[in-house]
């Protein structure tokens, strides 16, 4: 595997996915999009953690479990849905106790309550390593959909929070999935692009960048960086889980005169969608431009 | 996890569901049961499969990607439904080829194909060992849903196949999930409980029984043994994925004149449900009736 990405071997899997015709959006987006009824679209994801790999025993395992169904709520937000039934597979090793599991359920469960998940179902395999694996399903009303592909020139680039140092600081065991950001951006003020950072906001936007066929001009005295965190670890740090998007400009201006209002919301412009195709500039405090070059966080 | 079994930790875990206003079923079945639309269920299943615990690297990878796919097919069909659409999550070792993870996913897509699924979304990550998960949707029109609760004292006991020896053999590989077989049996012969055959039929015998509040007389000769497996094997080996359901008597005698003239379908009584609750008994060539001790194939 060390020749091939993450993102490579998803390009080359690709070719796999077959598409029924109830198949809106497959493989590509935070999460697939199939047809529900004549309002709705279901979302789709799946998320799978690996012990020492995503956390490891010496965490406490009620946040491993919450990360675990985190996530996948993060994914569902992104597109704009709710969340609403999950089921878990865990691989369990011989030696883990039933109370460290249960901990783990009830990370899990939390999570799942504080954001209307129903976990309806599951599998339990032996494995030596400890795995828990999400399947996430969501719904979303059509008009309320957001994917990677609509950021057009002249759009303003936003996230919902501070970047950066996320393993390091432990923050990837206990973030916030930006359900209530997500909700209330669909529904007021329409982002032509989102989803979660997963992978450092570097490396993400590229992928909304791909996908609209645009590029970005970042202001990088407005990339906001959590506490002892350098700039470098704000763009290509890992498991932010803040949402990434996209608004016209008129909304833009709107968006920020709003959260002037109302501190408690975070919406922080960072950016300009510009129309050189795939190519980041970064300008500096000085005002100088220059490209940027990705070295992200990837999961390989 | 040495001192507690599969199921006992599925019954331990239990107590964690939510249950929200859309689910039907959940944690206990072969899928969980969601609210589709006025005619219609969705169904939802999730399993896992480890490298070394469900497959080796040996073992030719289209194959096990075949498994990964099909298991998971099986349990739709078990409820009476048809699957749609599907995500996999896949963790990947370093030192495994991409040529490796590409035949696994050209069978599971064989899989999917044959059986109508959609492969519409994933998760790659890293993990020491192979591990493949596969969450897959299915849909199943009201009137046709099965589940294992609903078998009759007089009922009569079927399974789709012969019995015993799957892993030795091979066949957990290349099984055929009886996908035709369960639509045409709730089309046109409404089962009054079923499941598939994961854990050795006596063992999924006696959730059917513990979920239905019945017991069985299972006729020792009727049992439908491969070739080079004692009865004790066909009764208790894992991985089948054979039907097992259940029938009212005229019903039962309609199946089996039907099976007279189309020797195509495998339709084979065993035995007959009893009134005497969670007690399974074996009546053997003589006709003498004993008590079973159930030593079921479980997955820990």
């Amino acid at each position: 595997m060390s020749s091939v990405g993450e993102f490579a071997l998803i390009d080359r899997l690709k070719k796999f996915q077959t598409r029924g015709a109830s198949v809106v959006l497959g493989i590509g987006d935070d999460t697939a999009v199939l047809e529900l009824d004549r309002l709705r679209y279901q979302l789709f994801t799946t998320d799978m953690l690996v012990e020492e790999v995503h956390f490891t025993r010496a965490m406490p395992p009620k946040r491993v479990g919450h990360k675990a169904m985190a996530c996948s709520v993060s994914d569902i937000a992104a597109m704009g849905g709710v969340p609403t039934v999950a089921v878990i597979s865990i691989g369990v090793p011989k030696d883990l106790s039933t109370k460290y599991i249960e901990q783990v359920y009830a990370g899990m469960n939390a999570c799942a309550r504080a954001f209307g998940v129903s976990i309806v179902g599951g599998d339990t395999v032996k494995a030596d390593k400890f795995i828990i694996n999400v399947a996430l399903l969501g719904e979303v009303e059509k008009k309320y959909l957001v994917t990677r592909v609509g950021a057009k020139p002249g759009d303003k680039i936003f996230v919902t929070g501070k970047l950066g140092g996320s393993l390091s600081s432990g923050r990837h065991l206990t973030f916030t999935p930006r359900l209530k950001e997500a909700r209330f951006l669909v529904e007021h003020f329409k982002p032509t692009a989102m989803m979660d950072i997963s992978d450092g906001v570097a490396g993400d936007l590229r992928h909304i960048l791909k996908a609209s066929g645009v590029g970005a001009l970042i202001d990088v005295e407005k990339i906001p960086c959590h506490k002892n965190v350098t700039l470098d670890q704000a763009l290509t740090d890992g498991e932010d889980f803040e949402l990434l998007f996209t608004l016209p400009f008129t909304r833009a201006r709107k968006l920020v005169e709003y959260t002037k209002i109302h501190p408690e919301w975070q919406f922080i412009e960072a950016g300009t969608v510009s129309s050189m195709s795939g190519k980041i500039q970064m300008k500096d405090k000085a005002g100088v431009v220059r490209s940027f070059h990705l070295t992200a966080f990837t999961h390989f």
